[in-house]
């Protein structure tokens, strides 16, 4: 039997244990939805507050010339490590369906003579939709095959223009396989976009080595840039200057304060920028990006895949039966969270919210836990263990009919 | 002569003079630019601190229950008066070109049957470009004819799909016809779209009086919600319903918690919306609004126009003949700026800079100076003329050779 005492010596001897003072923390809330929004830190308090009481109250426009205007490039180079990216292949901008959007009719646009893109069935609702949106809007007829990506194979063919998949799956967290997936796109000649939503800040990713065409993530979920944070877009320098943002705007113009009546892409990753962004915005994921100058993902990596790792055996330890575990237990193919199937799987994270133990539900009948190294701690996954089996020994859950899904607020 | 007594006096009785001790100002500076940048207010600080160290920090991912979800309807319904417009009317997101993109994308697809789209060779440069971009996704062939405005009249017909126009030019100032040029555009059976972003906050608006059908604007110049601040979208309600987002997106989704694989609208502006918003962002803008609860637009057009009018009268009794004043004196065609044409504009706008005068060079040859009612006084439009004439008076600006552009950084 694992003991709560096992993880207390766990946590003594976690290197990443210090980390968690660096965050805004409430000591009552066992917080396992870290994968769908992060918490405060210190350094994003303190980078917004200098963002608003001296660059934009003092500096007022002149911050356009000390540096806002470089701030999505700056950002970009800042996060790019933690994707395998180089300097100059990444921007932060915009929203993670707008950044898509952007590099999906990009995408399009090179391979007109192609009519077929690709997505996955158990992709995020939304990327559907935008996929979907965007072939729509290509100037020549597309369709959009949402397959089961077990059929990826047999679909890939060269009327294929683009792939588009999400690198961790959001409900299961299975992780796809970069670099495989990537190759075999690329052998029929078409073009791969990665979704790292679920990636960037929680597993190793290295879009050099995958060859990787095109990606966007968001800064909300293990980046901790706060909720509805920019996302960020990655495209490899091969395609820089071939590639077109399809919604050009100012910030991306070569000179745009020339104010010329015809577009001129900016060099670089700038070109992908449209209006102005919100500086503050932006100055919240910068501060929340300061942990990264001294932890390594592969520092994080280690503990998520011990903490998902204890969860899940804790789970089977004290809850035999009661859950079938989804994530797969190979630590090749784990993102970093655990999904528990269960028919009641709504009543039960509602039940665990009322405990302050915060995990998400997933229609129809996932119990979501998200396992963040930078700020959780062995015994919190133990505690969260011990809730569940609490809310499990109920009335309520051995009864199939009680739980009943209300509206979620 | 007007003297500066004659400003203090004017100060003396300006029923808006105190709501400039709701800014944070550096008062050694004459900032004639918070038509490009607004300054901070008080409650922007303390809306900002209460959504990271409250709402974020606390409530983590539970305040997209609280408040977060809504936030884009119910700001839009706190900006909807500055336009005239009816609640449910407007929602904030995203930034101004990608929020024209939308209606853009949106109107053309209301229109298949047409094939032109007119706006105007004044218009703000990133405007053309997105105008021709959606254009050329619209899924048939769409031209767009980039007209002098004066020529609408005889460019408008039944192949006409879409007006885009921005109500008060950016370089000029001049305000127009908002009502009149909506009906003209309506009589071919066209849509109208209106860019706002010189407009609101700055001069009156009535969309719903003038029937217009879109418009959008940013929220950093006269509403003062920070650098890149999220813009506006105006939809008016017979559209809704019919008028379709071209990115769809999770957050505006009838059922965003069903994760459905088909894309269903939610009813009203929501639709609008794609990705999640900034909340820190939206926050800034929040509370910047907060002081329309007690100002009218009609008292910041009132005391806009007595300022332009004073700027213009001291402008002609001190420096007679060095500028052409661009800026239409007719008040019902005036916007909120003063646009001075010189041919070293340039170098004029870099030493007003320099001696704490912020106001905008526009190329080729225009100094622009932007009147914000909510926190400048007439003292202000005295000292920053005394320094025009001053600046004026040294040799550099008497040889027309010696002021030479620099690159703007």
């Amino acid at each position: 039997m694992i003991t709560r005492d096992d993880c207390v010596a766990l946590d003594a001897r976690d290197e990443l244990a210090w980390v968690r003072s660096e965050y805004i923390l409430d000591d009552s809330l066992l917080y396992l939805d870290g994968n769908s929004l992060g918490p405060v830190s210190k350094a994003v308090q303190r980078r917004v507050r200098e963002t608003i009481d001296r660059e934009w109250a003092e500096g007022l426009v002149r911050g356009w010339g000390d540096g806002w205007m470089q701030a999505p490039t700056r950002l970009g180079d800042r996060l790019a490590p933690l994707i395998g990216a180089r300097l100059g292949e990444v921007v932060v901008a915009d929203s993670l369906t707008i950044l898509l959007a952007k590099l999906i009719g990009g995408a399009l646009d090179q391979r007109r003579e192609r009519h077929v893109v690709l997505t996955d069935v158990a992709n995020f609702h939304s990327d559907i939709y935008i996929v979907e949106a965007m072939a729509s809007r290509a100037g020549r007829a597309v369709t959009v095959k949402v397959i089961e990506r077990s059929t990826l194979d047999r679909e890939l063919n060269d009327d294929v223009a683009l792939v588009m998949l999400t690198h961790v799956d959001f409900r299961t967290g299975e992780m796809l396989d970069l670099k495989g997936i990537t190759k075999k796109v690329h052998d029929v000649g078409a073009l791969m976009l990665w979704d790292f939503a679920h990636s960037t800040g929680a597993v190793p990713l290295d879009v050099t080595q995958a060859n990787v065409d095109f990606a966007a993530g968001c800064g909300y979920k293990y980046l901790n840039g706060g909720p509805g944070s920019p996302g960020f877009l990655y495209v490899r320098t091969s395609w820089q200057g071939t590639l077109k943002n399809p919604f050009p705007g100012w910030l991306g113009h070569a000179r745009p304060f020339d104010f010329e009546r015809t577009y001129e892409p900016a060099q670089g990753m700038q070109a992908f920028v449209t209006s102005s962004p919100s500086i503050v915005a932006l100055a919240a994921l910068d501060g929340a990006l300061d942990v990264w100058d001294q932890v390594t993902v592969a520092q994080v990596r280690t503990k998520s895949l011990a903490m998902t790792d204890l969860f899940m055996a804790l789970v089977e330890e004290r809850l035999s039966g009661v859950f079938e575990i989804v994530t797969p237990r190979d630590h090749s193919v784990r993102g970093s969270q655990v999904a528990l199937r269960h028919a009641q799987a709504y009543a039960i994270i509602q039940a665990l919210i009322e405990r302050k133990v915060i995990g998400d539900f997933r229609d129809p009948d996932i119990c979501r836990f998200g396992f963040t190294p930078l700020y959780l701690r062995f015994v919190d996954v133990f505690d969260a263990v011990e809730h569940l089996v609490e809310v499990m020994a109920t009335e309520a859950y051995r009864n199939p009919c009680s739980g009943v899904r209300k509206a979620v607020t």
